[in-house]
């Protein structure tokens, strides 16, 4: 079937449950304290290219473990005084591109910080590496699957922690007004959006596209795509690691961090998507915590409302961050 | 084979020979003539986004039989005096979509004129009717196949039509510098560029992406992935019309376009595309009459350079609009 | 699953609602006789081919808006006095074809009038043009969203009065006993088949196989698989076109027109059809008014009986025409 | 690529070896005189249908070993005087369905014997079974691959036995000239009666449309397509049996029964069929021995001219037979 | 969705119905004593290999009707004295193989008996040939649907028989305690476990991994994957013969043999099964009358615990062997 | 087609040159005499399983950095004194698994060490991570692609590593004969074994099926299928990492090293394998410098002989460690 999660009628009525560890506030509230040992030497260093309303800043700043994290800074040209501006995640197995990638919020007068995702590269290029020096026990072939036997070894704590950083990256850029932050981003990008919203304060706005990163354990029943998929391959072969692998994911579960949102948060959720199914971007709306807007897009793929998407995030943003 | 169609080794001897027919000069001459009849009214109407660097324009203007045909007229919002103009072909069972779906040639600091595609949007949405008042014989279901019996009435004599007023369009706007205009696109609409770059003098640039309607007979032999596929439908269930089916394309063909280019040219292959194999794509390198630029993409799908050809066609504009 | 939607079970409770817009008497009353200001002009020319029992005519008639509309017309050779006549329609993106494609209705001793599809045409060859003067806003690549911004632009308004006026042709013959008429068909022939049926008084009998054009909303969730795809496609990019979409489809629901079928009506429905999904086909047996025998194939995909059909149908049509 | 085997210019220069036992004609001499010592015994039972212009019998006659083989004989109920007759042989895995299906010889005014294939049946329904009672070795699952360890226990031999006595019966029945023989068929029937052709004089008149059961070895290296897909999966696990596979096989393949052929042919090949592709479909067109003529679909798949081929065969039975 | 059968949840209030023909013990009553009229004539015959552990035999029996079926006994070579014996059933369309195939209940200290499938061989190769000398009616192209017609001609019937008979092979070998016999197998191998358990008391230990030959009705509904997808293609076809399959199929369903277990047996079931759905492996687990185990791969498809798997049978067979 | 790559007679002329970089033998005699700056500490615990002619220990010893790889050692229970013994690498994306995985060697009377590959474990589970304390730039999703920019740091410089050692681990067990060691593997494994007999000298015997690893260029362009599709993956999107990328791999291509085998070596090439195309893995074969001995599959896919490899495997071995 074309509907091959829930229906609306379905979702209407969903109350899925959240997964949360006791200690998950501590968790990272000890995670983003050692990485905020390392000094955040935010570096922007100009950078030559065709465009002509749009200034390009290389971005190198420190992430997780001080680890160097790649960035780009677009300022719109004519712009002066302090600029809202946009912190772009960007989808699984993707890095930061070329900056030609990202002129839309530019274009609609916005500073954006677009964030590199280590290790990642493939469908876009990237240029951070992911270093790992303390792994634990054997891993799948993909992000969600490398180090699944403890959390504090896991991925997407790393990446998770990056993108935080990236906030505090934003917000030490003279162009920018610190108080006019926005994260954004569809896909893994959504996830991490959420995630970030979770974790810190005072952001201005929210926007997540048919988010990644959320309800493991539905996810991995609810579809065979891939990435999910990783986690299915992994427990059909890890037969002992059910409960661990779900239990270290739950750290990592944008619904969870999406309950402790309080910034104004807009969720699409496209209910055709079979990479990332509805009951799963479903349960980060319900759950999300701060002033929420749903945009259900009925025939949507995974690419949601397509070329409607970008209209729609610029007008959200320009109405909280204008 | 990952590698499809020809190596890269194959395409340094290849050689193709064109079908042109006798005619084919004259069938324009008289196909523009015609479609000059009717005055180009070219309309801009103002519409509010939420962009802030960009204004944008609602266009109609009259194609071919003076059918009222859509685009989109984007201005960089800080620039003064005659600009340069991108105009840019949009590609297969897409229309002209949403003004955010065109941000990089104004980014460059151009104008930029978005061409809506008659009858077309499935994939991008579209605003312009595809009005046949007289079809000859019965037609596949998809705009290659419709009215092959004469290419007076086949589809692609309205759409390239439509295409070269377009560039009248741009030049009748006061803010565009009518002397530097280019013609850009990829698949359809890098097959447009090159036919309305064989059509209209004077142009400063073209720039044609893994370009679509290039040497159909070749096309239909090399793949089997749509849209060419829909000669190959046709053609199996049509047993009888297969030379008058690529007769009618002949005329349609940008390989025959392309051999009367004058303007510099940049034509990108990737090696890995089996919507539009290499060796049509190269096709009209090979025969493009123009100062030509190659740019092979090796292991390029047909999305070919992905993130890296908004960059080359970026440089390659301000290069030669500049 | 193999049963991908309904199982038997769930059909047999099954009790779907009518979307019918409130004038939609008047549309079709409206359409016919604004056809009808056509002189009909059915012109039979006899072809020669290499049968021998059957008799061979071209036919060409006035449809919508007096597009000369093609079929054949066969005559089981050694018949004297009027005949039963079996109308036949034609399955998607398919023409009339050959004579030779048609011989059951003939061998059973009817005559036999087969109706080309206009514009269609890639998997049995075509001979009809869609002339399409004065379409309305964009379209997707399928007859099925051709013009769904107003449905008296909408091609199955032309396609479906093409059918109503063909069984004034039938009728029109000499050969023909005008009491005896039924109409038939598989797919879109099944669809075509109901439509008339709820249009055409005084009709002998009604046979429709896994008919297509039923219950469009239903359809475009139900499944994936062509032709009905193309809804989806155009709604995931279309997104603000959903209900206009289906307002417009209401009047070529093949369900609404079942409901007001007098006729003895046979519908066959495949339990393991992808195309045409059960609940679907099952809604327009549900919905049919006139008398109707229903035939379930329990493990039939959209091929339904298979070889079984051409008996069933032979038989349903000597009882009710004999 | 939509051509997957051999170029239209690449099957002009082509000119495959034979592979053929030096008792071949021996094989075929002493199996066709063991299958004589069981008397034929042809019964022809009418049976009613809803079909007014077909006599339909039901036929049972001895083939391999005595089996009962079944079969139906249609004969058009207006002739009168001994008719010519077109004994048909039906595609892989299926069986001699209803007579519904085999109208075409018929309404040419031709006898019509179609000839169950002994145990096959999963895509048109069979009526004969498969006695098999001394088998030799493990066999992997398909006809093609049946006791392939040695050729006096094949599949094949008993089903082409069967099919040569198919002839036997028709020229038994009193309403059938003798003299005025035609066998055809698609596919496996396209061997089979290749096949027949070989191994029986005085036929008028051979047809085979895209024939199956075509040189083996090219085949199974050709394609990876069912049915020669059988041959590829047995010896991926029976390494060790690879020449006595195709030592067993070529007693069975219609190239070289091909090369014994009187009567004049009709051999048609779809260059774009990944069935039987066409260099094995050639090859038997290039050893037929009789007068021959070959019909190129050049962007044919397996189901070749489709609508065209019924007229293709009618004409030329017309031509040899009328 | 990755689960496309019952869910846990839905599998934990499972409660299938059996379909049981009322003759069904003397059925099999009869077919036994008529099998065990022929001498069981087991001949073993010592075969060289490069294994050092393990001594090999090839082995010979009679099974249904007295013919001949293969064998591997693999003992280990360091053993003495009776040693319990596991008889290994084998996978659909599969053979014996080499002996390298069979190492793991020899590694286990355990005599091994591996019987090889008549007729079958395409991706294990076989030695066996499945003679049939008086097949009923038509079949399709799989062993499921050879002779549906009657259950006493049908494949299933002479398999399992040979299966039976196996049992009594192993207890016929010296260095075999005919007291500590396991039956094991997985998917087909694990279908004929469970019947041979249901069919012969006395046995120490029964292990059926994901099997197949459970609950026909259902996986033909469940399922469009081989092999049960025979049955749905056979049906597709010959619909007139829905019920009379599964009648005769009824007498050769795993689940009926469950429930007349006496045994300790394991049964694996995959929850993303999609060869043997969840819904049919399930059922055999419900109605299984012996003391049971129940062994659920959450995200195991048809190769359940892959590798886990070979040490849950080895302990299983190690405490009830041991 | 089936055979996809190069056919048996093409191979037969085949010579395909080696890209190595000038420093081979220096990189990798600083890479192993890094490595062996770290105890190689081999650790040996006794483990119990259901196995009763196998005695398993549990292995762990130093590789890469010092970093700790498991292992298994499985003795044949009843040996006594020094015994040859094989060490066997895995496939890709795999790890140790459990013992009962690897029975054919000790069955056939050698010790048997098998190698975790560090961080791999989707397709059999693993034990060993891969830190990875010091990458440069971005990366795919696959261990081909990890830090592709530096030799130095790419993740088979790693795995290679931890394979040379393993050799020196079975040496360092008392009941291993160190001058009678085998090196084997399939796919992945097999690569690892050619190049650990390219590095480590006095070696008895190597056998590679199928060997992945081999001839990245013409793999990357030969095939679609996973693993290799990493390479193109990545290479589409890093278009400008093409040289650098093969520079870096040219390193790692068991062509180079097999060109410096000195053992008895035999090397299997499965025709129509898609995963690893036999252009690659003969390469191989013709490079290989030792004492050669080629198997070829005509009809084998990756899998190769399937069950006749492991017989052809334990016969080479025999006769070689003996």
């Amino acid at each position: 079937m074309a509907i091959i999660d829930l229906t609306e009628a379905q979702l209407a009525d969903y109350d899925p449950v959240r997964e949360e560890p006791a200690d998950f506030d501590a968790f990272w509230r000890e995670t983003l304290a050692e990485a905020r040992k390392h000094d955040l030497d935010p570096v922007f260093t100009p950078v030559s290219t065709a465009l002509a309303t749009v200034q390009v800043h290389d971005v190198t700043f420190s992430g997780w473990a001080g680890d160097r994290i790649k960035g780009w800074l677009l300022l719109p040209a004519a712009a002066s005084g302090p600029l809202p501006c946009v912190v772009e995640y960007i989808g699984y197995n993707c890095g930061r591109a070329t900056p030609y990638q990202w002129l839309l919020a530019p274009a609609a007068g916005f500073a954006t910080l677009v964030v590199d995702n280590r290790g990642q590269g493939s469908y876009l290029p990237g240029d951070t590496p992911d270093p790992n020096p303390e792994p634990r026990g054997g891993s799948g072939n993909g992000y969600l699957t490398r180090d699944l036997g403890d959390p504090r070894r896991h991925y997407y704590r790393r990446l998770m922690t990056d993108a935080v950083r990236a906030v505090e990256v934003a917000r030490a850029h003279p162009a920018v007004d610190g108080s006019r932050i926005a994260v954004t981003g569809g896909s893994q990008g959504g996830g991490l959006a959420l995630t970030v919203a979770g974790l810190v304060p005072d952001l201005a706005a929210v926007v997540a596209h048919a988010p990644f990163l959320c309800y493991y354990r539905r996810a991995s029943q609810a579809t065979d795509a891939h990435p999910y998929f990783e986690i299915t391959r992994y427990l059909r072969t890890n037969t002992d690691r059910i409960e661990q692998t779900f239990q270290t994911l739950s750290y990592f579960d944008a619904v969870n961090h999406a309950a402790r949102i309080t910034a104004p948060t807009l969720i699409s959720v496209p209910l055709m998507d079979d990479v990332c199914p509805p009951s799963t971007t479903m349960a980060a709306y319900r759950h999300c915590a701060g002033p929420k807007r749903l945009k259900v897009w009925p025939y949507g793929d995974h690419s949601g409302g397509e070329t409607h998407s970008a209209g729609l995030t610029a007008e959200f943003l320009a109405e909280h961050l204008g």
